[in-house]
């Protein structure tokens, strides 16, 4: 009897032990989608040494998480997450999840599947991402926010369960792709940050992808070439002309084509067309801006092939967001529909010329 | 030289009050998407009559004014919208664009275009959503939130030009199709009002639809059943599966159904199944529930088969989500995505059989 009541009391115990959640910083685990290991804070995209050069948007931009992610193992029945913000952001044309919140994925039979979002409190967050999973050895991915800083980050796991390094090495890390630009690169307006197209390509591609995007301030600021040269990359996505007016095209793409090029001679350069913004149907002053804008990129492009210029590659805009209109929360910015149309167009260009 | 000096002043007076923008309270255009007039306000989805009877988190939330919109004709260069909200709620897997925001939309060759969105800036907003347009004689539908209510709105144009009563009748009002549900059918998490599916589908169909979709709510409460029965639709849309348990779908669907039945014998009525929500690959608990009030439905509407009921449909909801995991923020709400995924499931059953 007194052994029953032992066993009993070690059953409830072990229960209830086991429905504890356990956090374990994820400064541990591999983080992916970083151009420089040189930042001051590990979940920040642009090298301390920018701090006091860059523009002060461009730089505090940096400090957005947009594209990192944490690799890692476990066999828990539930995970999730505890995370710090920099600044708990809000945005109208995003969700608080894109903006600020944690996106977990797994990989099943070599593809990587959504599994969860972590949905933000506030500044500091703690939430169970998903729970009452079979206690299976599974890989994870977990993406950081698009629009917010990370502080600090700890995943929570079962308390008897385990969480390890990946035994997986994908995506493939060797040969990231690195793209370069705008508010919509760096995943507005995105529902949870895995369906920024960079990351829903790093998914497709099974390829690390580093994004720089950087709202407002894509506009061809050298130092970012610099940056962007330090990745051996294979291919680089210039994806700025939303951003760059016609004098900063003139004035900078070259020199900023060059600082690439300089060190990669070979590298695919994908240059993008600014997007056929869906309000440009009515607005006639963004539609003659765009208009100018892609005449300015066309004409550049025109220019390196003429000076013999090799694998450098044009898209056109004109199927990126389909033929509905539908596809922006506000003429411009990407829903998840519009980075899931843009994800297909760009997926079978970069598929065909990565190194 | 004194008649130059008039002309000028009289073009740069023209040209400074055509760029004021006089606001017009939007209650003198038609409202879509309202099953009863009988409301306390006009921007309200229930009857006033269920003040008092009404569960109130129910009666609350037809407060929130989803698939509501105001038709309105134009030929201002810019269209702008003030609005004051009933709560100025906040939700962390929503935009506030779809929360609380407005959405424009023009007629142009019969179709529905997205103009651009309103995007909210507290509890009252003053925006402009579109601007620097030609001139032109247009036709508009403004969606008001989705998941806020409305106690104001005005439309604001230059002061110059008109805005009057639409001069075409769509989308067609007579025989609109009524839906009921739950939070995703309400339009979580659309990023903007028009993306709810029930929207869509009103602008593909052109024929006016109304969205007695209640959050966490669609539990066959009674008293929505005639609410329903009071609209003379083309097609009654049963979609509460998410929302009601085993045990309230066995006491109350086939009370639900009779009600709607007995006053409209011929109309088709359609059941929807309970979404694969895309973390049921994981989650075992949620797996089971879906499973568990799938089979409820699909035993009742083999019943109501059986007793020889007619013009009854069911639709699978095997293919509503698509099969890529990637349509909902949350795991069961509907992005864009998730949306027009199920619009594109529904629209040839609801074309099929609406009368």
């Amino acid at each position: 009897m007194k052994k029953h009541i032992t066993l009993i009391a070690l059953l409830l115990l072990s229960i209830t032990v086991n429905s504890q959640i356990v956090y374990h910083d994820a400064s541990v685990f591999p983080l992916l989608g970083k151009a420089t290991q040189s930042t001051a804070t590990r979940y920040e995209r642009l090298p301390d040494s920018l701090r006091k050069i860059s523009r002060p948007p461009l730089w505090e931009l940096g400090q957005n998480s947009a594209g990192l992610a944490v690799r890692f193992r476990s066999n828990s029945t539930t995970i999730a997450a505890k995370w710090n913000l920099l600044l708990d952001r809000y945005m109208n044309h995003m969700t608080p999840t894109g903006t600020k919140g944690l996106d977990l994925y797994c990989l099943q039979d070599g593809k990587w599947v959504f599994v969860n979002s972590g949905r933000p409190n506030g500044k500091e967050s703690t939430v169970t991402i998903i729970s009452d999973m079979k206690p299976e050895e599974r890989e994870y991915m977990l993406y950081l926010p698009l629009y917010d800083g990370v502080t600090s980050l700890a995943i929570g796991v079962d308390s008897l369960s385990e969480i390890s390094q990946p035994k997986v090495d994908l995506p493939v890390r060797t040969k990231p792709i690195v793209f370069y630009g705008t508010s919509i690169l760096q995943g507005c307006s995105a529902s949870r940050p895995g369906m920024a197209h960079t990351n829903i390509l790093s998914r497709w591609l099974n390829r690390e992808t580093i994004n720089l995007g950087f709202s407002g301030n894509g506009q061809l600021d050298l130092e970012i070439a610099d940056v962007i040269t330090n990745v051996d990359a294979s291919m680089y996505i210039l994806d700025f002309v939303a951003n760059a007016t016609v004098e900063q095209m003139k004035e900078r793409a070259d020199k900023f084509y060059t600082i690439i090029r300089s060190r990669h001679p070979d590298t695919p350069i994908l240059f993008v067309e600014d997007p056929i913004f869906t309000h440009t149907r009515f607005d006639q002053r963004i539609a003659q801006e765009v208009k100018e804008r892609n005449e300015t990129i066309n004409a550049f492009f025109q220019l390196l092939k003429k000076r013999g210029e090799k694998n450098i590659y044009f898209l056109s805009s004109r199927d990126m967001l389909g033929h509905d209109g539908e596809a922006t929360v506000d003429g411009a910015h990407f829903t998840d529909l519009g980075f899931m149309r843009y994800a297909e167009l760009l997926y079978p260009v970069i598929k065909k010329h990565m190194k």
